[in-house]
């Protein structure tokens, strides 16, 4: 069974295609521009186990197909990878009109999104994602870009695919570590958008966890759905697409203090949606119950539920300090995903007391 | 007197103001966004004499006003320095909305320009051209980027600034050899696009050598007027842009046979002109009357109307070699911008034979 939605952005719209199987299909990739060649863009870890397949299913559409192993890790993400994009782009006698693909999770995702937002000034690419956190979120949205040494995804474009295919099949080589990390952006839908897909993950965590199909394809298109439901009417984060960075504040920080790799996005995400929810406590916008009920769904799905001490003597502070440099954060001053009634995300500020009260309570070496 | 003309291309639409003395008005920048703090992006050559002025202009509008001095010339346009550029933002707090302002010729505002589509996904900037060639030219239609080793303007985006500001004033401290190549792109919009405009050009060129202000005015005016005019129709480069090229297919081939920087690039379009016409005149589509009057033009310019020997053996041989790299080149064959009729330019391939004989007709050591 495959499941569409459609990102509607005008003139750059796109399908997303949710399917087991569908990266070996050639009819999946029916629609995609035609070319003299196209570069498949990977990297060590998942090249060896999809990119074959992928090859073959686009061997009948495009004379010339390579393939770019990367290597793998958010540590990579930077301009020196980016540029062996590049430099394979250029030694193949790429053109205008080469369509690139990235093969992977998030880290090859974004690279290549931006490789193709930048080569020749713009070339088209199609996003298939390997991972379940590249299925639910970076997929979608046309968010690209890489990392500066002083900050996170600095610098990057607002660039869409013409396609993105989720495939299902390729979750069943995902280490468990990073099914709950993609599990983070899954529940973080609920608190901030839909309340009835949070009693949905509640019913349905045990067979998510167990990688059962059927809830796989069904937590990827409600997640799809809502993301591009917000990013249909903010296409450029103008100000309402920022809700779904929720728990991305605090997680952003401990991911950045903790230094890069040393825990998951996802994992950062999941003690960060708890710390989020408490400091929304706080600010009186939700109950205790909420919190609590939150934190449970989150060490369900084996995530932490509380943040890492990033400094021994200013552990606030520090927190403080690297959240200043969120690319929310105005004149200074932090602004933050909080929920405002369950199932309603509002962005604002919060007294540095507070904040500090938080972050406190809920870390632990 | 200040002149405005207007770029349309929708919700990216931009004015472009041209008046001596506009950087130094804060009332030139009153409908610039509003941001904590400003970047002035500059050059050691230019910096010195224009950076202090802007950047008072801008001090009531911006609470902070940095300036970052990049290398100048064509040789520093690529990811080193732009990663400077970077630097300077996030070690100066900089967030979404930090304004952008790129002071200098066209290296500078390619740079810039590609440091604001970039950072952060995108954040406002302003182009504030100090050549003549920027002024008509790189400033207008949203080509921003860096050379890559394999190639120059590899690497970009397509991104609209706020606003550009053309201070005739700048121009009084250009390098005699700078405003002859800038030039060459004015008198280019003649017989491409406005043959009024060509007889505007031969009663006033004596004025604009001499830096007449009211002259130089309305030579901007006008060149910035035609260049909208084509890109408004055609913003991403699909064919029309291309007659924008006219005197750069051979331009290009004279600037990489020397040497990038021997041959200013509008040294090479002032040869490149009088070739491409000598084609025309071939092909029979103009007569030798005008190919003499473009000449004539072109000479008084203060330009080089012959092109360079790039090769003592096979000269001929070594510009079609250059040419069919040329990013116009389509499997193989050159495809050069031609005057159709007086006015009007055309894009079409033509005998090598020809070529040849133009080539051997029109260079000189």
């Amino acid at each position: 069974m495959t499941e569409t939605v459609h990102i509607d952005l005008g003139d750059r719209s796109y399908p997303i295609v949710i399917a087991g199987g569908s990266m070996s299909l050639a009819d999946t990739f029916a629609a995609c521009p035609k070319a003299a060649q196209a570069l498949i863009v990977s990297n060590e870890t998942v090249a060896p186990l999809y990119a074959e397949r992928l090859q073959r299913a686009l061997s009948g559409r495009y004379p010339q197909v390579q393939v770019l192993q990367l290597p793998d890790g958010e540590v990579h993400k930077n301009w020196h990878t980016l540029q062996t994009i590049f430099d394979a782009l250029l030694e193949s006698g790429a053109d205008r009109k080469t369509v690139l693909f990235a093969l992977g999770g998030g880290v090859v995702g974004d690279m290549t999104g931006f490789a193709a937002a930048s080569f020749m000034r713009g070339v088209p690419f199609v996003q298939v994602p390997t991972t379940l956190l590249s299925q639910v979120d970076s997929s979608v949205g046309g968010k690209t870009g890489i990392n500066h040494p002083l900050g996170k995804n600095m610098i990057g474009a607002f660039y869409q695919p013409q396609l993105v295919v989720c495939d299902l099949d390729s979750l069943d080589t995902l280490p468990a570590r990073e099914l709950s990390a993609g599990l983070a952006e899954v529940i973080k839908y609920g608190p901030i958008a839909d309340m009835a897909f949070m009693d949905w993950l509640e019913a349905n965590m045990d067979a998510l966890m167990a990688r059962d199909k059927q809830a796989l394809a069904h937590a990827v298109r409600r997640s799809c759905e809502i993301k591009a439901d917000v990013v249909s009417k903010d296409e450029k984060e103008a100000d309402l697409r920022a809700i779904l960075n929720f728990g991305h504040t605090f997680g952003h920080a401990i991911e950045a203090g903790m230094g890069y790799g040393v825990w998951l996005h996802g994992e950062g995400v999941g003690a960060g949606m708890v710390m989020a929810a408490e400091l929304s406590l706080r600010l009186g916008l939700v109950d205790w119950a909420f919190v609590q009920r939150l934190r449970a769904l989150i060490e369900r799905a084996g995530l932490p539920v509380q943040g890492a001490i990033l400094d021994a003597h200013d552990n606030a502070g520090r927190y403080l300090q690297l959240m200043r440099l969120d690319k929310k954060s105005q004149a200074g001053a932090i602004r933050f995903v909080l929920i405002d009634s369950p199932g309603k995300a509002v962005v604002r500020e919060a007294p540095d007391a507070l904040v500090r009260e938080v972050i406190d309570t809920c870390c632990a070496a």
